[in-house]
């Protein structure tokens, strides 16, 4: 395994500190402190091997799966016990005790899958199925739960991705759930097409994944939530396989196909996926617009959801981000960087109004294809000046769509400096977008896990609807070191419990997983909790998909 | 009960045969036949009275219910046991027996609802409900079931439809179920909204019923289908109340709410709803265009709706229901009428393009709101063109948008002169839609009970996917003399063998009911169908919501 193998990514993607020197003194002067430059290696993490004779019993469980797809491997089983949240970083770093599977099963076809299922069910064999591991709630911890299971095993569905087929006259794709972002980006677009589902984790992620999670890409304004975009699905389960309606849109009846949108694995594992498919753009159009206040920005972004325009890419930056985004750049020296411009037209900004120093950047981006957007341009620019904003040049949006993949580097980097840095996102009524902003930063200001004041907490608008926005929070302090676990808990009840006290989601967009499980079951519906725990006795009856999860 | 009860919305609308002149000679000149010109009225249906005893016994069950809002009276039920189908007005005018419910609950709240569920289960009576009753498919047809009920009770939902709330910041509103199409428009458009879902129904169809029978508006290509617009439900269920999540559109678990779009009855009835509100357009735009034949019309729907065109009116007729239209008009001595200009433009049509006699129409309408739709405009109409289409003018169009909502009386008037007259409808993917429509042609015409090549058959594409169309089929021959049922059937068999047999669905937003059934069995996945009926179990433990009906 290699050495930065919990990392996020590209090894050669990597950013240091000393790559952001803006940055980098903001925190110093914040926090008084000086950052420390060596990286610190993460604790050695002891997984004990699995005795020869559990092995021979998993073994003779999945007899009729190939022996190389069977790993017992401390190294397979490491990759695949945590996904990327801040909590799973830090457990890697600090050698904390976690559950890692006894073994990985890799299957490369449906019927392995099934098989797996069918066997495991058979043998009170507890799975969890494996996507690209890039889950940021837990989804992926392995929950403790009071039966005693043969084993724990991990599907792991890397190698499981296919692409089936590409109806060009339907303009549907049907692919194998492991297949990863770019993987699944690149057929479509040497055949001229897109998905446009682009989450953060786009390069790392996978298209099952993205469906049980109920994900979002950051082009969901105009090309829809993953449960917009499938048309129709196979799935593996305990009690054998099923299929969706042929179509997403007809009247026969009630349409299974969601009740697995969002089932995290706990229902069975969606392994055939067929989805719509778009042209690619001809071409992008772009709206950069400075705003004096977030509240405003926040105003124009309601207007322009409520209008029917469709922008793809949608990101108004509070002025806290919008402020530490222009520190990220290199030093002005180097070449040109991504806020240059930006500071300039800010400048103008502050000049103009005078007493408004803290501007908020919002990008928008609009896919063209067969017929101009034209005319959504010039009402979403004119919406610009009614809500007080100005327009600025096209060419931060380039420099965005450039590193829009690569921020979770920088978490990695943080923590190496024993920083805290975890995200977090809701879907709230637009009523309660500006009164949860204000909340958490004063709920966030009065925490000593925070640090207080000395916290940094930034916020983003990613996706709007006519009756909502996704809000995406970012919030970094200095790690407590010795009690990172507890610390991050605190701060995660902070800002969940100012999040659901406003009206928000749990999640818009990253699943339910372990971490948002209590406050999930405290504002489900009872009733509906138990037609979920139903369908989860009919399909899974042994109880053995992902146990703990949901609302099991 | 009005003497003509069973006929389709307002008397003083009512049209006669002798409206259409040219319709009616072409007829008689088809058939060889000359048309009744008198009515004959329905034969008297006779509904046993209830006995007192079991009278007393279900208003002692539903105590708790304002006795004014149980009716024993015989019109009362005879007015909630059919839909609006043929089946349903031949059983009528010929006094064929049919199931009537025991007794008529009008229930005003969603408490009422839930204790009469509640009640209901306790004591096996079983219920079906009942929305504006203009079901096509006999979703409201008493089925036979082996269990004995108590009684069988209608929820007549028809005064259980106010306005909750309308949230004009967040541009959704809440309405309760039995609300009919006018009245909830009428509130909206108040207000300057609209909700968009006009299905040929709309005058005398529900919110709630548009919900289970997962219907489609004629402006579904724009505002998407029911099961797109609804947002949130409250459920009254045997087992009690259940809500789903705030949000349609987060990631907080599996969303229950699309369990109820298409349920048909068979899991609860729903009661609250939260719907997406749109603001009204400032104006519509049209394009009209006519095609040499079925198939270039059909190739030009395809091109528009893959390059992201949304007009919400669709409407491509075949050469049979073009010309047919043209002969609906009135004489032409008199007011302007439908197709005149409709005739000359097509005319001049048939000059051009010598050898080409059946001119397609196609009718598409644009809503225009805060942005202008140019751009789509002009897309829409260069596709013309290449799929050698000429546009025309658009004042069809204007008088399309005056009778929408006419049809089903003529429907009425055709019966009552002895004529069959049925509606098919399906969602069919592109591959299929033009080998659909010539199968049917073919099979139809081979059929003796259709009058084999003396029946009318005509087809229209009404909504338009990426992937798939929905395609609308009347079928139009004289009526077999006292084996009405048995040709009705005989002509379903074979329309629906054949849709199906061409990978059509059985229904795109006319759901399944009694009539679909058969189909809708033999071609779901039946662990799907497991799964369904698990929540059934779960939610109606002892079976009595519309008994028989979907998978049960």
């Amino acid at each position: 395994m290699r050495q930065n193998w919990w990392k996020w990514g590209d090894p050669n993607e990597i950013k240091h500190l000393s790559d952001y020197p803006k940055l980098r003194d903001m925190v110093e002067e914040r926090w008084k402190t000086k950052l420390r430059e060596d990286f610190f290696p993460p604790k050695k993490i002891s997984i004990p091997p699995i005795p020869e004779k559990k092995k021979d019993l998993i073994k003779d469980i999945f007899a009729s799966i190939h022996p190389k797809k069977i790993s017992f491997s401390a190294d397979d089983r490491l990759s695949v016990a945590l996904g990327k949240s801040y909590l799973d970083v830090i457990r890697i770093f600090n050698g904390n005790a976690f559950a890692v599977p006894d073994v990985v099963l890799k299957p490369t076809s449906h019927e392995e899958i099934q098989t797996i299922l069918t066997k495991a069910s058979e043998s009170n064999v507890h799975l969890i199925p494996f996507g690209g591991g890039t889950n940021v709630v837990g989804a992926l911890t392995i929950s403790e739960t009071n039966s005693k299971p043969t084993a724990i095993c991990t599907i792991d569905l890397r190698n499981y991705k296919r692409s089936i087929s590409i109806d060009e006259e339907h303009l549907t794709a049907t692919f194998e759930a492991g297949i990863l972002g770019p993987e699944l980006e690149k057929i479509l677009n040497n055949k001229g097409y897109t998905l446009g589902h682009f989450p953060q984790s786009f390069e790392y992620s996978t298209l099952g994944g993205w469906i049980v999670t109920r994900s979002a890409g950051q082009e969901s304004t105009y090309y829809g939530k993953i449960e917009d975009i499938v048309e129709r699905i196979k799935v593996a389960t305990p009690s054998g396989t099923l299929e969706s309606n042929p179509f997403s849109h007809d009247a026969s009846g009630i349409n299974i196909l969601s009740l697995f949108v969002g089932s995290e694995g706990t229902l069975g594992v969606v392994t055939e996926i067929t989805v719509k498919i778009k042209k690619l753009p001809k071409n992008y159009r772009w709206v950069i617009a400075l705003f004096p206040t977030f509240r405003n920005g926040n105003n124009y972004l309601k207007a322009l959801a409520q209008s029917g325009v469709k922008p793809s890419v949608v990101r108004l930056s509070d002025a806290n981000e919008t402020n530490l985004f222009s520190k990220m750049s290199s030093s002005e020296e180097q070449e040109p960087n991504l806020f240059n411009n930006l500071k300039k037209e800010a400048q103008k900004f502050i000049l103009q109004w005078k007493n408004l120093t803290e501007p908020c950047v919002c990008i928008l981006r609009f896919p063209q294809g067969d017929f101009s957007v034209s005319s959504q341009l010039i009402l979403a620019k004119d919406l610009v000046s009614k809500h007080d904003g100005m327009v600025a040049p096209n060419t931060i949006g380039d420099k965005w769509a450039d590193s829009r993949f690569k921020l979770p580097y920088l978490r990695d980097t943080l923590v190496e400096h024993s920083i805290y840095i975890d995200t977090m996102e809701t879907l709230v009524h637009w009523k309660d977008t500006m009164k949860l902003h204000q909340a958490l930063n004063r709920e966030l200001s009065k925490s000593v896990a925070f640090n207080k004041q000395k916290g940094i907490f930034l916020a983003h608008i990613s996706h709007i609807y006519p009756n909502a926005a996704c809000m995406y929070f970012t919030l970094i302090t200095p790690m407590q070191k010795g009690r990172e676990i507890e610390q991050w808990q605190e701060i995660k009840n902070i800002a969940t419990n100012t999040i659901i006290n406003n009206n928000g989601s749990v999640s818009h967009h990253h699943s339910v997983g372990a971490d948002h499980q209590r406050w999930y079951k405290l504002f489900s519906d009872n009733l509906a909790l138990e037609v979920l725990v139903s369908i989860k006795n009919k399909l899974d009856p042994k109880g053995i998909m992902n146990p703990g999860k949901l609302f099991s």
